[in-house]
Parts: C-alpha cells; sequence; structure tokens
C-alpha cells in the first residue's frame, strides 16, 4: 500500500485536500517538521514537499521511489552529493494563469499610469491624463513553455504581437515569430514588453544579458519572474540608470531576500516584488499530486517528470 | 459629393488618418475651431466631433443628414431643445479592449496587492507576502452590452465565473449565469467584483444602488466605468466607510471633474481614475467612420445609430 510522507509548512491543508480526493490505498502522514515526518512515516515511498524539508528527508527514506516538489524551482535538488535513485516531478501548467496575473498587473500598471493616478489622488486632483493601451503593442517572450504560452495567449487576448525567444521549439500557436540563438538583438528590437519566466539551467544562465537589453527600445519594460541568474543584473541597471529602458519587474534576484541596501531598492524604473510572482496554492498543488497518484498506482509514466542532467 | 466637418480638438491627426483611408469622393475639412469649421464647411452633410462642439454647430448646417459622433456618450445630443433630423451614430466596439484594460488593471492591482508591495519597496522591505488570484473569483457585469461582452471574455480568460445583470439580454457566451429585474440581492451575494459600464439613460439611472451595494461581501470591490449617474454614490460611500465594501474603481462620477473637497477623494478603498477608463484613441474612431462612411456612400444603413428616445 502506497504510503505519502507530506512536508510542508502548510501540512494541515494539504492532509485535508489531498484526502478530501479521496485516493485509493493511499496512507497519508502530513506534517511541517522533518523529523517528525520521518519518525512517523519513515517508510515512505512517496514524499510530497517543498525542496528545503524534501532535502533534509531525502537520505533517510529507504523506500522512497517518487518525490513530488510543491515547487517549480529544482535547482537544490540537482546537488550532485544528493541521492538521484527516485522519480523527481515537480509543479509545472499551473503556474501559466498566475504569472499571466502577475505580468499582465505590472504592464496595466504601466499603461494605465496607475502609479501617478494614485499620487494625483492622494494630492486631490483630476488627472485626465491619457492612458496607453496593449492593443498593438509588442511582447517578446524569452522562453516558452507553459508558462510562456499563458502569457502570449493573454497577450493575443489584449491585441499583443508576440516574439518568442527559445532555444529551438517553436510551436506555440499564439507566438507570432520565433526566433534562437545569436537573434537576441533582433528579438529585443522594437519591442514594448520583454518577459522571462525561465528556468535556472546551464542554458539560461544570464540569457537576458547586455546584447538583449541593449537593443530595446528605450520606452521598454523588462519582466522577470523566472529566476535571478538568469538575467545579467548590473547590464539591467546599467540600461535603468541610464534611461536606455523605461521599467524592470522584478520578482527574483541572484540573492534572495534581496539584500537591504543593494542598488536594485533604488534604482530608477525597479518594482521589486519578492519572489510572490507565482506561489504555490496548495488546491493548485494537490491538484498535480492527485493526478500522478493515480498514474502512479496504475504504473503509468508520471507527468513533469525532472531530468537530473538536463536540470529541468 | 459628400462633404463632411470634422470638429475635434484632435483635428490634425483626424484628417491625417481620414486621407490615409482613401475614401472615394470625400471632401474634408477637419479643425477643432467651430466658427472656423462653419465658415469653410457649413454646407457639410456630415459632421463628425465630440459632442460640445457637434451641439454648437448644429443649428448652422442646413444640408447636415449625419453626425458621427468621437465619443460613445450621447446625452448632451438628447437635449429635447437640439434638432434631430439626421442620423446620430456614436462609437461603439472599440471600448469594449480598452475597459477591459482598465477594469483588469485595477482587478489585479488588488489580486497582486500592488499598492502594499510598492509601499514595502520604498521602506526597503522585502515583502513575501502572498498575492490573490483572479481564478475561481466570481465577476457581476451590470450591463453585458459591447463592452461587457469583452469584459467576460476577459474574465473566462483568468478563469473567473461570471455573472450578468441585464434588463433582457441573455446572448453572450461568456456569461454564465443572467439576472434580471427584482433580482439586484440574488445577483450581486457572492460576488467578488462587481463591475458596471453603462451608459446613462433613464434605464439606468441609480441602477447600482443600495440593495445591490448592500448584496455584495464585504470583500467585494466594485468598479464604474460607465457613467456617475448609474451609481448611488451616497450607498457606495457608506458601504465603504462602514467597512461592508472593500474597495471602489470609479471612473465617472454625477459632477465632473470630482470637485475639490467631495468626500469621495477620501474614502477609505476608493480609486479616482478621473474619466480615463475608455479614452477615443483617433485610430480607434476613425475606423469607425470609415467603414460608416462607406456605407452611407453605397446608401446602407449605418452602424451604431442612435435612437433619439431610448436615449441609445
Amino acid at each position: 500500500m502506497p504510503k505519502a510522507l507530506v512536508l510542508t509548512k502548510f501540512a494541515n491543508e494539504y492532509e485535508r485536500l489531498i484526502e478530501a480526493a479521496g485516493l485509493p490505498e493511499l496512507e497519508l502522514v502530513a506534517t511541517s517538521e522533518v523529523p517528525d515526518g520521518l519518525f512517523r512515516a519513515g517508510d515512505s515511498d512517496i514524499l510530497v514537499g517543498d525542496p528545503v524539508r524534501v532535502v533534509a528527508a531525502l537520505p533517510r527514506l529507504s523506500r522512497l521511489r517518487w518525490v513530488q516538489l510543491t515547487w517549480a524551482g529544482v535547482e537544490r535538488m540537482l546537488d550532485p552529493a544528493l541521492r538521484r535513485d527516485y522519480v523527481l516531478t515537480n509543479v509545472r501548467g499551473v503556474f501559466g494563469p498566475l504569472v499571466s496575473e502577475y505580468v499582465f498587473g505590472y504592464l496595466l500598471l504601466h499603461e494605465r499610469k496607475i502609479v501617478a493616478r494614485l499620487e494625483a489622488q492622494r494630492e486631490g486632483r483630476w488627472d485626465a491624463t491619457l492612458p496607453g493601451t496593449l492593443q498593438g503593442k509588442t511582447m517578446g517572450l524569452v522562453g516558452v513553455g507553459s508558462i510562456g504560452s499563458h502569457l502570449a495567449a493573454t497577450a493575443k487576448h489584449f491585441g499583443m504581437s508576440v516574439r518568442g525567444y527559445t532555444r529551438t521549439s517553436a510551436d506555440c500557436p499564439h507566438v507570432d515569430r520565433y526566433f534562437h540563438g545569436g537573434d537576441k538583438a533582433a528579438f529585443a528590437s522594437g519591442l514594448d514588453y520583454l518577459a522571462a519566466a525561465l528556468p535556472n539551467t546551464a542554458g539560461t544562465r544570464r540569457l537576458v544579458d547586455a546584447a538583449m537589453l541593449s537593443a530595446l527600445p528605450a520606452h521598454a519594460v523588462v519582466v522577470n519572474a523566472g529566476r535571478g541568474d538568469t538575467l545579467d543584473t548590473a547590464a539591467l541597471i546599467d540600461a535603468l540608470e541610464s534611461r536606455r529602458l523605461a521599467a524592470a519587474v522584478l520578482d527574483v534576484f541572484d540573492e534572495e531576500p534581496l539584500p537591504e541596501g543593494h542598488p536594485l531598492w533604488r534604482t530608477p524604473g525597479v518594482f521589486i516584488t519578492s519572489h510572490t510572482a507565482a506561489p504555490s496554492f496548495p488546491s493548485d498543488i494537490v491538484g498535480v499530486f492527485v493526478d500522478n497518484y493515480r498514474r502512479y498506482v496504475r504504473g503509468e509514466a508520471l507527468r513533469y517528470q525532472v531530468d537530473f542532467d538536463r536540470g529541468y
């Protein structure tokens, strides 16, 4: 009989949601405490949790066959010192809608001049400055996986053109034009918005670099909702400070939390969102786990398997 | 040969855009000055312009057959003292995308807690407070015409449920459930967001009243992007001040500009957007005019005709 140990800050909510799903045969222990979890369910074949708790429990689970992360990010799991004798699945698919809400919340903040209007209201001033519109603007997506595809669909809903910069893929119906490899300047040239939602892998490190940033028009806005490492922070600060870029909405950083006194806190045009773009809502994550559990007991391939060597 | 007088603040841009359309046979005079326009093209059969300028020119155009407004609002044209011996068309269709950007800009501002995050950034504080999400929330639309239909489609894109409150219509595929007449409390009960984008007519006056507002949950947010008269301002202020409503995003008011010292400037939870929700961008309006002009010269019925008696 399958036995799952659920290690997460939100143990009670996960337990309630998983039990409500009425999964066949599942024995379940949910706790936020690693030692307690190991004591109560050290013989689990299934481990569900966030990477920090999972890494702590990993060496002690002798019967482990499957780890379902409650996050998208898998960096911590790739440490060569850790075992790899189990199937690792992360969470995908659920973050597209959340990242769309994040990205378009800030795009509309920009177009509608909301910050200036809030300021006008504080002064009791009727501010009839015309807003902009997303219609007819061009969005460039760095990476077009499940998140990028959702962003592309949202951009199309708002009447935008969409470009995609990918390693090789070119199959999203909402992307008008694809760019690859050395096409960074052609990709970035003329964009109104550039959005990156990339995982942290060897291939994505500093992918959004000075070459890409310097090809953007001065009115462009950059959004990074993926991982901090995928963007060249120094080049970004330089572009913003010299007004070669209008704004940057940053959810992720080389070091998190962003250290006190870091220049980004005060760089003109920067919006700091403190790694909140795509939180793992338990109801979303449990949906992924439940679907994978049904596959697991039927002996089918699990969804969203991570390749340890590729890093995603 | 048809002769059009274009009276608008943006005369140069209208002239450029209309000439670029290469309309057959059209003789065109565009100016922002009413007396100048009448002097140069007082024999026009077509008048294009904003309501203030159109009303001023109306009595002097002896050959007038058609007025194309550059706005959606027709209130000024309905004054019984004005002539009605011409076809009046306004602008519709083009405002749906703009009002969607407006409404969802503020819905996402609310869900993503952007105001609090801006404040945290000013304090150099990492604010990892979880955002909310539009997914699974319920939007109530008061009026489901071309604007309401676009709002409904956008709500569906973001994974929301949609209710419509209309006089009789019930044909938008993106509305899950319709309410009419005395169903105000049933319509409003359980809504997360209520959005009104109604024209100002006898039938819409104070349609969003105390009965509708008091049935909303305390966490609900109201958006008014139509006309000020369609909402009971006193009842709204009362609900916000007694915390029976979370917020109100108001583009339109009983008196505009909103007078200095009006309580709405300081009512908790109010966002004032100074009648900027759906500006008439010349390129959009010229598109409507060009299409109607082609119909006009072919002797076909014009689109977006206003019924003087119904008021829309």
